[in-house]
């Protein structure tokens, strides 16, 4: 009876909606006429429905077909179970062969002790709570150069409300900070008008998803292994997530003869491609593109007719000398491609870099390369949701103007960045070192970002075990290193992989007092594993 | 082409999907075959097709067309004109007959002098930096007992790392705060695991319209008016509104027996209704729903098996000593229904009420009766975004557990929240006076909430020249107070309204000093505008 009803519902909307007569045409006449297309009653009455009480009136089953299909590896299982964990151990200490639970499952940098960049914190503070700028206390707690940019910053917001809902791009006057950042990034123009504000870079992503995915016939190109953000979003609005691999081979070497390929099996399909994630620096995979590989890429996306989606949030994680970050805006307008050549969204966050903000859920797009007509539908999505949160937007604009050489903050805030940058990369290559020992294991190089993917080879026999349990062999494995060792790392099928291959994505993000006693206690578990399974 | 290459698509899919073939139940598999379904070579292979280079690869024809339908008046046509005049105010005073724009729009106090709650900025600014919380000139600069409070947040946050993402529904122990402020307002248990803090109460009604909406054939129940968010999401996520119409001439009253009407016409056109938005205190109408009118609503919901969708976020906002604000879950508890009777959702946000922290994004929704299963999509789906703002989730929790009589802070606490509710009240009084003073125009009381939507009777001759201009008459009529004026209200027919009515929504939030000039102002311009069109 249901399907009945959804076919006859169809039927009777095409001729509400087709009956439906323009008189004005205003935009809020076309409101007008959404929600009064119902109001007149129907040519042809069936008889009333009464809803089955019988169920509750929300099931599983009831729900979007499309959130059903949506997964988000991250948080998944696998956190569930340590969450458990956790709880065991605070309730019964030393109910379990280790003491505290390790989250080396997603990037959050402060949840493992990183510190907060001094000067960002103080300006923050100060533009919460102005009312003391001025007070003669103030100055000795804060720094003269935070509270003189609290005062540009609040200079910039009308009526220096930073309780208000901004401009629904965020604040002009930090758009202009942002843009000027980029610019000195990049060597070229940068327009405040092109950046829009967000609640970290996961709404703007969902946003393009929104944008460009009518149906399952359109496609969003990806890496595999991607960042499961894009799986998921593709999955909620609807799309088909078109694969690239990369190539572990070369150290997650992008090639464009796979795109090429990928590209035309995608199309053969019927599937209309419209667009092609790129991240870089690599999340999981942690490598970093080289600037002739990104030309390659520009040229590809231009003669495909593809809008390119530039995850660029790890642009500050860079950990070997030999590399070097380049925005694909950078690129494309070296190659001589201007705004009107190529449609390019960059995304950035104050989630990562030397400042791993996360929990401020600060960010923003930088939007280019599309006609007037379309900017102003993604303003008009931008606009239902109001505007990003405004510490998020103060810190997004800090980030990309941080304190420059001869300002009072300059030499601690320095100090503070480098230090976990280098940190950060004394970790990477201690737990590459670490993976690379263990038998079956290979771990490319973390050239950038904040994670680690190493492939394992599992023995048949641990495979069979895994497939005895119902679960992938990775997440076995990961599922078993989490009982063992309290570390939780997220299984490679999360991420997609090589049909066969199995892997995980570990962060490099505990404390780095705390790397000896991960490497040792991960050496010890694979151990044990492979003398258990081994064929 | 595209049509064909679309069917072709769509067939593809199903064979590709229905070929897919499990090995292993984990839900990490299941995403792997999601990416790898289209890795293997079709079976058949029509000739590949190269994009059409002659037009730009996206077109407003080519987006969504979820999103082209998608409309949100608040910041809609007529508050980019009145951004305009502001520009032309900056670069020519003097060249409009008005000195500055007036928002009256939208409901965000603190852009129009509104100040916030010192308190909450205070425990705001000392999250952001604890590092000043145990230095001396600090007891100088905040009171003691929000440096407590402060104390008691960080106590709550693990790591006490404000910068860190948080467990998706947000820090547990806000939660806590949170649900114990529900239970002390309803008088009935409230449990922190029903808690999604959301970054404001917009994005919890967007998760809840993409968990409830599978397609046209899904209604969502609104009133009439009704806040455009609703009207926006549900086209967003390509449902059906199913309106019912709030009664003018009872105050806005919401008949039980329209509800019934409206539902059979709905279910008659095929329609599965599966939720009833009710917004109480009223936005845009202002109305406070009578206990009685609650229950009668419950127990509909509970007969038709719809889910109760609560816009409570004006809570705090009634001006009338004669009614008083009842939450639908404190209803629907004392009716003798349990968690299991009736699935309710309540939204509630910091942007509005006595705080209006619109800029701070923080929100929450409370979610009750429904299945574990469901629970766990709900959660699925918070976590894609992986949390709200933690400053946002901070605030949150201090408007729902604010000082105590005793407290250090609680008579400048106290006397500031009675200051702007007093005054708002004073401001609805006045702004409702004169408006219905006006020639053909009535404005039902602002019970609560901070709009009035008072109807206008246009003349003949201006409807005329309404639809000459391709306006719809409301919006006439807003354009041209904004053009004399500098007055910012929202045309009616972009909350709908019967049709043949017009109507415009004004926020009751300009600072009380200014309120007899846009009186005036208003009185000037409305006289006016009847002289040149009165029939």
């Amino acid at each position: 009876m249901r399907k009945f009803v959804a076919h006859r519902a169809k039927t009777l909307l095409k001729t509400t909606t087709s009956k439906s007569n323009s008189n004005y045409s205003s935009s809020s006449s076309k409101l007008a006429r959404f929600f009064t297309s119902l109001n007149s009653p129907p040519s042809d009455t069936p008889p009333s429905m009464a809803s089955d009480l019988s169920t509750p009136p929300v099931t599983v089953e009831s729900l979007n077909p499309k959130v059903l299909k949506c997964e988000y590896a991250v948080r998944g299982e696998i956190v569930s179970l340590a969450q458990k964990l956790q709880q065991d151990l605070q309730a019964n200490p030393g109910s379990h062969p280790f003491e505290e639970i390790l989250y080396c499952n997603i990037g959050n940098p402060q949840s493992l002790g990183q510190q907060p960049i001094t000067f960002f914190r103080e300006v923050l503070a100060l533009c919460d709570h102005p009312a003391i700028l001025d007070k003669s206390e103030t100055q000795g707690l804060f720094s003269a150069d935070s509270i003189e940019r609290a005062w540009q910053i609040l200079d910039q917001i009308p009526g220096r409300a930073t309780g208000a809902y901004s401009h629904s791009q965020g604040i002009k006057g930090l758009r202009d900070s942002i843009a000027a950042g980029i610019e000195a990034r990049d060597g070229f123009p940068a327009d405040p008008n092109d950046i829009f504000l967000t609640d970290g870079a996961s709404p703007a992503v969902h946003m393009m998803m929104q944008l460009l995915i009518r149906s399952e016939s359109d496609g969003i190109f990806c890496p595999i292994p991607q960042y499961p953000l894009y799986s998921a979003s593709i999955a909620l609005h609807g799309g088909t997530l078109v694969p690239y691999y990369l190539d572990e081979a070369t150290g997650w070497g992008l090639e464009i003869s796979e795109l090429k390929k990928q590209l035309e099996t995608a199309r053969q399909k019927g599937i209309t491609v419209r667009a092609l994630v790129v991240i870089n620096p690599g999340n999981p995979t942690g490598q970093v593109l080289a600037e002739e590989n990104q030309r390659d890429i520009v040229e590809f996306c231009k003669k495909e007719g593809l809008v390119l989606l530039a995850d660029e949030v790890y642009q500050e994680n860079i950990y070997v000398p030999e590399k070097q970050f380049h925005s694909f805006k950078k690129v494309s307008r070296s190659m001589g491609y201007g705004d009107k050549d190529i449609p390019l969204v960059s995304f950035q966050s104050v989630s990562k870099g030397y400042y791993g903000e996360c929990g401020k859920r600060g960010g923003y797009m930088e939007v280019t390369g599309f006609t007037p007509e379309v900017r102003e539908q993604i303003y008009k999505v931008a606009s239902v949701n109001l505007c990003s949160n405004i510490s998020g937007q103060i810190l997004a604009s800090l980030v990309m103007s941080p304190p420059k050489v001869g300002d009072e903050s300059y030499e601690s805030y320095f100090s503070e960045k480098d230090g976990i940058l280098q940190s950060l990369a004394r970790r990477a290559k201690t737990l590459e070192d670490a993976l690379n020992s263990l038998e079956g294991v290979t771990c490319n190089k973390a050239e950038g970002a904040m994670y680690l993917f190493p492939r394992i080879r599992l023995p048949n026999k641990a495979i069979k075990e895994a497939e005895a349990a119902k679960k992938a062999p990775d997440a076995y494995y990961a599922t078993r290193l989490l009982n063992a060792t309290g570390i939780v790392v997220v299984p490679g099928s999360g991420f997609g992989q090589v049909p066969g291959t199995w892997h995980f994505r570990c962060t490099i993000l505990p404390q780095e007092e705390k790397i000896p006693a991960i490497v040792s206690r991960l050496t010890d578990f694979h151990k044990k594993f492979m003398d258990e399974f081994r064929d």
